[in-house]
């Protein structure tokens, strides 16, 4: 696309409907509108085939609502990362399709449902306190067009629960495992199925588990060659890696 | 067990009682109750001769609730580490032989009081203020079937205080030595003693103790051969480890 | 597999064919080979679709040519990692097809070129001194099946030699981008396309690179959601994930 | 002038003006005010052609007041960093020329507009996240003389943003780039300038960005030769080098 | 036995048979050798029960080999551990009885052979590169009169090789874990069994795994109750733990 | 002491006015009073020719005031460190003259006021706020018998501000001092005199202070040999050993 | 210049002199050399104004050779950063202009020695033991067309040594200060002068240095305002900013 | 001294017999030699009490031999740390007084043995293995006028070795404990007296010793009040800051 922009600038050019310094200072601005404190990028949804999302932490909820509403008007899906109640409230008044999933803080405008990716994505816990970063991972998973399910509290300590669930994790075209303390589970599925895991470590823990750190050097060090992974806590770039996977 | 279980149902197959369909998923599925956000392993307590344990922290009240009440009905013990009063006040409306142990938070469901322990554990600690930490371990070691008794604020630098506690020593059959700031007491408990000791870091002390990371260090690095360490503050790893000892 | 394994052992113990205590002891032993060293897993490479792999640092040689030899009778294709001249002589005297990768130290014995990936493997590089650990990734993605191409020497602070190969980027289904210093590459890689990027860091740096914990970070903060990491150095582990997505 | 200090004491001694014991006091005291609790340098704003600066966090109210106050009567222009609304109104209470800025903290004494800067100070950000800590830069670089501009919310994971202001970065004499995360902003913007780079971690990021670690190991490295580094978070540092430089 | 000796003292001086200040110094002085660059102390192995062990990394040989004549004259079983070839060649010119172990690098002096422990200790590794660690544990706990046996190479990536060796684990009353890379396998292990489990971190691995912390961190936040840790590649603490729970 | 109180005992059994039994139980049991929760040890106190001290942090009220009564009968000096507020009103009850130092949250009860100090101590600091930790160490040296003066914010980035304060250097005996940031300071006191300096780094600074360790690591690697080191924000430490070198 | 290209491919096409496809093509191709293992960016001297750079370490001979043969026919400044004496001899028989310093390991054909800056480079160090990270520092600043002095061996520890160089200070128009150990020289510097200073820690140090560490962490953390940071042992990213600035 | 200095300068201007530029000069410009690479500074012995020291480690053979030969002129005694045995050779043909210890690698040029020190400082070890640093420190006390023995191989896990020489503590003015692995010595020797104490880390150890961190941390954290740090392995600072309280 790009390329047939350049084209035709050139094109018009050629047949002198657009002077040449008009060409220039439009071949050095890509479209993104400016809001001032903030860039939005239509074209980086079209681009990478994803819903607009905004990071909630660390920008102020006008900031946000700003963001939405410019966005809300080009782009049918966005997502809302590490919001609350509050920030919730103020989203939904800008546009009545916004969700809120209390557990995540995601919150959710989900108007196109249409389904992209070609298999399941399956999202895995260790533990029940690692189902909030999960939920991310689930959020994600599903507005960006993906089918996507559950397997929740299946860490290696009790190994015949996870031995027990065999076929569900070979259904899965990706899998998503979250785990923190140990961060050991990633290794277990990974050795079990012939598909990419992405593994989230979480900053479930105590102690030396140094808010993830544990888990994530786990996962980093997985005997395991099928496992990548991603940030700590980081269930929404989990769900968005899964799906670019699961679209191909 | 797990051995037996399978011998029958090849039994029952081979006597034609059981239609291999069923057989396989039989051999499949191992016992637990699944709950969605939890998977409860009753079968866990028998292989492991131990009560039923919740990690209270990062799970929602209802979910320890909801756990607990599945739990109760087949396990006469529970053990709910690093809760607090409002928990507890939900958990004893379930089961009201529920106590609280407000130092360290455990909630404890106490209601079989076999002692499995072959002999003494003692619970030792450096200072007064590693007592929260020590008495989770004292409740786990009691709650698992143990005899348990307490030797506090005998840390290194006034080292006459252990001195005059030899005989106490002497008389545990294992020993969980509590200490944060330094961790210096295992290495010397452990070289007065000849059974294993169980060293718990805490994360008591200022600056460089970098909550705990310095007492972890230091009983790591213990120049004494019977020293094996657990997380820090984690009182429950400790008191089930010497349990497990102390039954055999 | 493993499921019709047991529906087999199920049928020949109610036909009478097969005594329940050996089909006890038959459900209790997997397939694998077992040399008391090392046990040889023929079934993980079929479980993952993959080549059986040797990771060779830490290993003896003598074990390493042990374990070749065994797996060279039932895998076409094996890999030996982190190999160096003298190893790969030994290799080779047992296994004549095995050839050395001096860059990378791996040794590979590829007798089946079969193509199983679906599309191009893209492995990119920021600096010369990173093609090391590229070519890893990219003896890795061939043995495994893929069809893969290199663009090196292509980081941020020249970033128009990136931008000049806008077209080589678009025509990967797979991308893995490999760089040292402060790892900025799959961030911006990753923003210039729709498919999945693997980061792996590498210990190229200087001082506070801290052999590549400074690269490993950048990559797991990445600001774009379709970046997942490997181990630092870990061009193995890239080439995996890699193919496996690849296969999908 | 120290020197000429010193010449005039000697002179005033050849003159028998001045005692000898007079002149060792004064040559052993240095110019400065004592409150006690601190030391106001009336000097060093001379010496490095700076407002005075006072560091908010972690001084009381009071003290902070107690400085202004001496210092309002010697210099035009003071800058208070980390502040918060109370401090404010106290300070405002004592100077009514004083300013608060929100987002950054910061107050500021503004009363002495000349620009002593030669060219102009532009400074960059990676998201929306971080203009706080870019706008105590900006304001660090208005009060010490400069004309100042910003360029909000250019990451690296849309690199065609930055592209497209290729031009407002060429109109700079000095640089500054404020990046959480992964922090690899300031390495592309200083391959695309011939002009220095100040790079600021900021503290924004989730997991293993560790407060602003990963930010501040990615700038250290940076492949681009025209880079340094201030401390996380640390805008008052990058507008006070940025300052020097642009009045050299 | 102190306590004997202090009677026995007491005794002597209201018998008159010893003076009141020779008493004194008695009671001051509690028995080892001194040689001045080491204290032999031939009562910490009665009072543990355990041989003699020299830690042989930072001593010079010729001070090994002075520490071990005086040894050999009182203790029958002397243990030094990190040793090498030409450290063994003398110390078996003083002792003739010493072998050599060159997977750990274990020097043993094993002339009592009486067993001690009442069970069976059981040395697991994750990979065939854990084994000299591994070994270092094994033969620490022969020497301290233990039978002890291996299974080695069932890392948690292929679960079935554990999975098919679960009878294996039921043999042991005491089982010492040895992991590199995430450290998974002691949770997995400690979930299958009703013992203790020593987990051994070992610097093995890539990158991140920085020389076994990662491993050390994941064993300390094992989600298994019955799990303590000694350091990393500390065979001998782990085999010195396990005999001494074995002796219970 | 110790030495006298065993001669007594010995001198009693010779005379046959103590039992053996008598005598073994108290050679066994050397003086501290034993409150269950803490051990307090009197004679510490006249061991280390110091006050009683009491950790305040992590200890709760009663403790702490428990303590402070049982300690009061014997020692007129008594220090309470990292109290607060409250905590003094309910000390203030059981002992009147307890004084409170809000900076530090030192409670000090200082009833004999006997000066054992040979010299004078000095306090310096680097900045404002410094002052709660080098008022902590000042307290300290008062209550543990010594003169003591300050000379506060005299950091080494307007270096005249300390070389106008040389004679205040010369005065001391010993200096403390307390600096946060990059720690620099002890370095430069401690060339400019020939006594000892104890560096105590603080908690204050930004990011990369990262709560004290860039000021410890700092004064640890000082390039001035008369230069030893507390831990962070440990005012009482450094208070504590000035004292012990001033009585010398 | 890039404009000025754009604007002529531009022209070209209006005239009709060059086809849009072939306009299309070069707009995607900036101008580099390809090596395959490296892209020359001949036009990143002219971008930056500065010769061409070559990273010595990570890179094996032939690489390099290869590089510097393509450059030298286009620049005729050329630097080679970390080599050594074999290097050296090698890169001398392709361009015999090539310069060895033996300290810092720097490889520099400097053939033309105008001299681009506007004042003097002047180059501290806090010891002898950091002149080799000085040197590369010269180096880089003399073949970037600078005039540069050093100033060695006035560490904080002999504080008059830096005071007694006062006027040598005063006649930099930028300063680098190398430091190793505490790394206190840079903010002591920077209070002396009105100038920017650029740190650059150094790995000399002991224990708890931390190969440059603590060095780092201090001068991030300078209580200086003018002072910016490169990475340890970065004499050359200190030459090559301080180089920008002084072109100013 | 200093002041002496100025006073006469100030005298002489007032006589006329100095020229004010040349007084001016004067006042400047403080003692020191300059070899351009080294700035020896023959004040700070006079300053400090203490011999001319080198530190030998970073800086090459004839740099040590220059600056050896001009101190030997004015010194009687000059240290060299971290030297070996060619350094040696060198340094003993430009003055023959040196001696060797290659233990610690320390050259010594002691030939003015006048004792300054009051008391006597006491060396002492947790093991064998820390001699080496502790004959570095003993070396230096020696070196500076100062009485000392040495107390080795008295480590925390046999106490009683301790015990049996509270007599030896006792005779100690100063105490200097060298310890690695968790580092907990200082802590049990300072809390059985009342004189200072000179903790010295060693980076004797395995793997999570980091080194000699976690003792360092261990000595930070010590519980006992009377304890002061040095850097790891540094023996040099021990004996010195020892020397300067045996001074007092």
């Amino acid at each position: 696309m790009t390329e047939n922009k350049i084209r035709n600038l050139l094109e018009q050019v050629r047949a002198g409907k657009l002077h040449v310094d008009d060409a220039v200072r439009e071949l050095k601005h890509l479209p993104y509108e400016d809001l001032g404190y903030a860039k939005i990028d239509h074209h980086r949804a079209l681009r990478q085939g994803m819903p607009e999302v905004i990071l909630g932490r660390g920008k102020r909820p006008e900031q946000v609502v700003g963001v939405v509403k410019k966005m809300a008007r080009v782009s049918p899906n966005i997502l809302i990362t590490r919001g609350d109640q509050p920030l919730y409230r103020k989203v939904r008044q800008a546009v009545r399709a916004a969700q809120f999933h209390p557990l995540s803080g995601a919150i959710a405008i989900h108007r196109d449902k249409t389904i992209y990716g070609r298999g399941k994505i399956l999202v895995v816990t260790a533990g029940t306190s690692d189902i909030p970063v999960a939920e991310e991972a689930l959020v994600t998973a599903h507005i960006m067009g993906n089918e996507a399910e559950t397997l929740y509290d299946v860490g290696v300590a009790g190994i015949h629960r996870l031995m027990g669930n065999r076929q569900v994790l070979a259904t899965a075209r990706v899998i998503i495992v979250v785990a923190g303390m140990e961060g050991a589970l990633p290794s277990v599925v990974a050795g079990m199925v012939a598909v990419p895991v992405i593994a989230v470590p979480t900053s479930i823990g105590y102690g030396s588990s140094f808010q993830g750190l544990a888990a994530l050097l786990g996962m980093l060090n997985s005997c395991a060659g099928n496992v990548s992974v991603v940030n700590i806590d980081n269930g929404f770039g989990a769900g968005c890696v899964a799906s670019m996977i699961n679209r191909l």
